[in-house]
């Protein structure tokens, strides 16, 4: 860290990113406004992203710079978001260091050959940045355009990860996944150690590339109990967060579901810890405790209600919120497909004059 | 309540089937050993239930008074498990009504016209004993053949059936549902209300037939915070629980994913609470408070895992479940489809074993 408390070298951010209103809420410091940014900005909810995005597969998409750049753009633009999200999917650094798999319209990723074994481990090796020259590419570009605003970073946590691979796709229940951690527990252990190693090079990439924030996505991890999630999946997820630590960029975790792990999300490294819309803001910094700012929650679903409900909704959140360390104003999950884009624009204004008013 | 403590009239069950363990636990009475049973027992699990379900649509199979009584006898002959529960579907009552809907194949109840608008709700008459008629003549056959085992009755709860009809079908988010709940609450309320009519009256037919308990699956409702649970569903749930207190049979309350609803569900007038597998028993007991039984809750992708992972995640579960004034054993969610029988079936004998010796 250098004399005024930020940290040194080339990830240190603009003056004017470092002390936007997102990366100070992360840093539990003042803030002029409540920031705001949502999950899944960027992608199906918009038509210039539908636009932008046809005929070209989603995994395609994630490759090539110019078109990541301006995906992760049109949201700040539209919305006036206070942090873009690099475009990306959990599956790209799976993709990238040479597991079959595809991400098919409707379902999602789908693996060629599932992960079960010993000798299947053998597949998954280490990343290096030469694997992911788009994602460095497309953050150079983006953080030109940026400006002011982060950039945050973004990958999925171990266990969802090998949820994919060991299903082989997408899964309601987890059944292979959970029989693998509750059966071979020193297999599963070194499947998500490896893949905590790729998880880690990924967000390494993004930050030194330019990404001020990083997000580690546990989407599946809500499947597991607090036994489970402490015994199984918090090592790896844990060795993710401390092999970014060095940087300095607040870390954000999040997963769905989640109301009994956030403590234990939290205690696995994150500095900031996302929140979905079960659980009200106030009780979630008491499963947290102290020295963590808090990211959420209104229910992608209120935003199918009228913008008076809307706005009644957002008032709950912000007053359970209202004494919190630090709050990003976000969803509880993604934005739904079908939400009206406008809708999204109301909200993130509504945000800022509420809190402008009281700040 | 008569002399000895039995509730008095015709529902009284008979003395073998009111002092069996599975009645003690829900009473919160010492038991000789912790009753078992499983959600979804009756099902795609076994091959004999595919068997006889050959060639006819489900629906169907729920109106065949020998079919069903067949189906509910089949988990109770295969794993001697400790009650049997009804077979039907959460939207057998709203068939027998007259709502246009049909179980379709892997996707779940299609419901021709979602209800959306005040003109809909008139569709949703008041259901009388004489809609359901084979339930009566089911539960009449049944309670004959199952002697001293005890039958539980089952229905889906407001919230739930509402998701169904607002939506039109099976939902992920139920963006359909939460714009009606926040957007028009009256309607909201007044469809609620109307749900817990038929509901309550379908769950008396089955009391008066001769079950001597009732579960309310509330299958959705893990996808409110409590604020909401507390406002727009609990009102509905709770109108449903009292219709029947009378009876004196235990009211048995479950949902999926709702550990920050647990003590709200305990409060709309359950006398047991099921419990998934997210929060531990101990917990569960703490939010419920005191005066309940709990139900739970194995993961039940556990038992894809090996016979000693079912054992030792089994004893954790009990462990957990030590303290509690009444436990009655179940999965923390139905039984998966590709379930192993023979895996449930060494589970009832390994539960009953080891609080048999503990008792």
């Amino acid at each position: 860290m250098s004399a005024n408390g930020r940290p040194s070298g080339q990830q240190t951010p603009p003056p004017q990113t470092y002390d936007s209103a997102f990366l100070r809420a992360c840093r539990r410091e003042p803030v002029p406004h409540t920031p705001v940014w949502f999950m899944r900005q960027a992608g199906r909810s918009l038509p210039e992203y539908l636009k932008v995005r046809e005929g070209i597969p989603m995994l395609e998409s994630c490759m090539r710079p110019e078109l990541v750049t301006e995906i992760t753009l049109q949201p700040v633009r539209r919305h006036q978001v206070d942090a873009a999200i690099y475009f990306s999917d959990i599956v790209v650094p799976l993709k990238a260091i040479g597991v079959d798999l595809d991400i098919k319209p409707g379902v999602g990723p789908v693996v060629a050959e599932p992960i079960r074994t010993r000798a299947d481990l053998e597949r998954l090796r280490e990343l290096t940045p030469d694997d992911v020259h788009y994602v460095t590419e497309a953050i150079g570009m983006l953080t030109g355009e940026l400006g002011a605003t982060p950039l945050i970073g973004f990958a999925g946590a171990p266990f969802t990860l090998a949820s994919y691979l060991v299903e082989g796709g997408p899964s309601r229940n987890h059944e292979h996944t959970k029989a693998l951690m509750y059966g071979d527990p020193q297999l599963w252990a070194d499947l998500l150690d490896r893949l905590a190693g790729i998880t880690a090079a990924f967000l390494k990439v993004q930050i030194e590339a330019g990404a001020s924030a990083v997000q580690l996505f546990d989407s599946w991890v809500g499947a597991l109990s607090p036994a489970d999630y402490r015994r199984s999946v918090m090592p790896a997820s844990a060795k993710v967060f401390e092999a970014v630590a060095g940087y300095g960029v607040p870390r954000i975790h999040f997963g769905v579901g989640t109301g009994e792990l956030l403590g234990l999300m939290g205690e696995a490294g994150a500095d900031v810890v996302g929140v979905d819309w079960r659980v009200p803001m106030d009780e979630a910094a008491r499963r947290v405790g102290p020295g963590k700012a808090l990211q959420g929650n209104l229910d992608p679903a209120v935003l199918f209600s009228t913008p008076e409900a809307v706005e009644a909704k957002t008032d709950e959140v912000l007053a359970a919120a209202s004494g919190l360390e630090g709050h990003v104003f976000n969803l509880g999950h993604g934005v739904l497909p079908a939400t009206d884009p406008g809708a999204l624009t109301r909200l993130v204004e509504y945000v800022h004059e509420r809190t402008a008013a009281r700040g």
